[in-house]
């Protein structure tokens, strides 16, 4: 709970308000422009994606920028933030998301506001199907996102913010999208809260637990607990010359 | 005034100059090429953010590749820039989109230059909206700018000037996009300066002093001037060892 | 055959499971959703191209994120990889491409089933040239793989993900891209596993014999062992001082 | 001339063949598939940048990765390469622009081949407007690839193949886009041989002369020496103790 105290921590959850609001104002933004068609999934599938990816360059570093609740469930089920700092950016998630479609909605002329981008089902789509989609999506997503901010790797990874963006594109080209979820219009709305934390809490076991477990084989835990060993020695060798070298020369100065 | 005298300043001028003749060179060609529609939007806004990305690497290192006077405005705000060098990128800039404007209308056939891809505010969308809309887009622009040129970063960023760019494709996917306005047509062309100039000068104090600062809560200070004391010892004890191994080495020899 | 016994050796077999799994659910997903035409080259091509680059992304750090068998040939051609190895890749390979097709099949419904995206030859197109279309995008894909992830390199590569998708993508831009080749349905179903084949093992023998070579001229050999010696001769002064300096720190302590 | 004998040199020629081969082979290829439109640009615009990309992070290491006479001539006149060695890869970028056209016309059937993609001027553009656009585009590409391949640079640049992709595709999304200019069919060939050229050269003196001077200021120059004499002093120093402490470490053992 000391987080409460820290201006970091607010900083982090109006982050996740700015972007989230900010990546619905646009990716709702060019959904609700123009007519239906093949186009039209190129279209939004790109500024959804390119928008992810330019909000969380601009966010990344102030609150590791989730700008979706599933994401951020996905860092709880990951042991990677309090249950606390959770709540707290899925509020704000929430509200960002309110405030962006609001100023849309204010900023549209009424002939085009139609349904607001609203996801609905297409005839044919059951709800299971509607749902194993949604978890599909969420769980390559937060793979990728676990994947790209690791802090075990590194090489030639480029852009992590980037990375992230395409992969919220695909998921859009691929299928209707993840919804935005605003307010529950219709009765499968769930559809578009289930899938997604589902989904994203199949992705972060996955990668913590399948993919790329911190804890691996006992051989593999003494070879880096040897390394671990002798690399804190060296450092330690590295403070104790710099302090002998400083009394040496304090000692003549 | 003494930049005046510096190659550097006037380089920097001119790299400004050189970006946005080529920015809207390539951005208007793109735009007045082609019908309109949904597919007219995609290629525009593609052609504007690439044209963007391309000419902030080829002049980043020279003059920080602003290129719309809006980004100048919002570094002047944020105090990274003196009014001096600020009122000549400005003045480049415009110059530069005249002599783009000039060029393209030059190569185009006579029934190909239709309005010169001059922003007309659709019928329903208000002078209020408008610029709602123009302030939007220049915050998140300016606000990607300042995030991913900070220097107080490091990791995983990518490119920043593909980053920037991919902003300002989002900026056109999402709306009409930021106007190039060249010359005043009609009486909405204020619309088109006053709120990319809101915008910037929002997103710069956005930035600098919500999103992320650079004076914070006074324990960070105290930990902050420590690291940074120790570090300056450090430095200093190097420099002390040098100079006394160079010495023992000049008298050695 | 010690690999077997690893779990990082599973864990890599299970990652090209869920990356081939995963690569055929979007790409075949984006593929068969909408009517044929020149837009919908662009669509697919660019999913199929960012979801190689988002799952290599996710799993390269694990498996090397080959998802696709003429990858694992042609490493095993260009010898980076233990046929038992390449094995176990091209099996989690094939099951992976079954489970993602099966996963959208059960998640479309009846009517946008269609032949589910399968490759058919277009009228005029002969089993050579197929065969020869096939060889050159594999070919070019694999010595950007090669390229992009040799070791030798360093400089201003970017994301090595993002460069073999657009690689992918360009193979789907210019033809009819490599096929999923999910189940032999025509008598033409060989073109699309022994032209990629081919190509695979074509590019590894042209970019490990010709292009850039392990063994240069024997000119080349003896500066890069002086060099080698000499950094050799670097480390092991640092250890002995390290080990000098410890000596020194304990005998005092 | 003594290039003539490194293996070096002639892998690098092979190079620039191959990587022009193939950038013909995708950018024709995708050029000559679909019928015309604004989508067309797009694709075909995509196609041409993604291709360059992809090649040059697969050759950039051997040869540079110019894949275009225009840019080689623009490495001869920025005095960065040996006329040899630019007549030696001009000769190997004509000749693989042959063979890739030769292939990809092997590949088509009868009914697709059309023109082969051939630009030709629309109707109402002169030959001096035609060689203007050929001269800003190549200009702005010179200019690019100058500026992210500069080693005096350093900080966020990201891949430099595929800013100079983006570079490739803001050409064609802008204009009619470079031409291949594979065989001289009408009177009007030598636009798209002498626009590039002169543009390349211009890019090149402009970069190096205007842009990013490698001789600046007086005051610079004696700044930059005395910075480059104490780092060589440095250098000097830590050579001499390494020697120092190897002596030491003989002498003990």
């Amino acid at each position: 709970m000391w987080e409460f105290r820290s201006m970091n921590f607010w900083r982090a959850v109006f982050a996740e308000f700015f972007g989230t609001m900010f990546f619905v104002f646009f990716g709702m933004g060019a959904a609700l422009r123009w007519t239906t068609g093949p186009h039209h999934v190129l279209h939004v599938a790109l500024c959804f994606g390119l928008a992810a990816a330019t909000l969380i360059q601009s966010i990344g570093h102030i609150s590791g920028g989730h700008i979706n609740p599933a994401v951020t469930f996905a860092y709880l089920v990951g042991s990677q933030m309090s249950l606390f700092r959770a709540v707290f950016y899925m509020a704000a998630q929430c509200l960002g998301a309110v405030a962006g479609a609001a100023v849309l909605y204010g900023v549209t002329p009424g002939n085009m506001r139609g349904n607001m981008a609203m996801n609905t089902l297409q005839p044919g789509i059951s709800l299971g199907m509607a749902t194993t989609v949604e978890v599909f999506l969420t769980m390559q997503l937060v793979v990728c996102i676990f994947a790209v901010t690791d802090e075990r790797r590194n090489g030639r990874l480029g852009s992590a913010a980037l990375s992230i963006g395409f992969s919220v594109t695909i998921g859009h080209l691929m299928g209707p999208g993840p919804s935005l979820l605003l307010y529950p219009s219709t009765s499968q709305t769930w559809v578009y809260w289930v899938g997604p934390m589902i989904g994203g809490a199949m992705g972060a076991l996955l990668y913590d637990f399948m993919l790329f477990p911190r804890m691996r084989g006992l051989s593999e835990i003494y070879i880096t607990t040897f390394q671990y060993n002798q690399q804190n020695e060296r450092r330690q060798i590295e403070m104790d010359q710099n302090k002998a070298k400083k009394g040496t020369k304090l000692g003549k100065s």
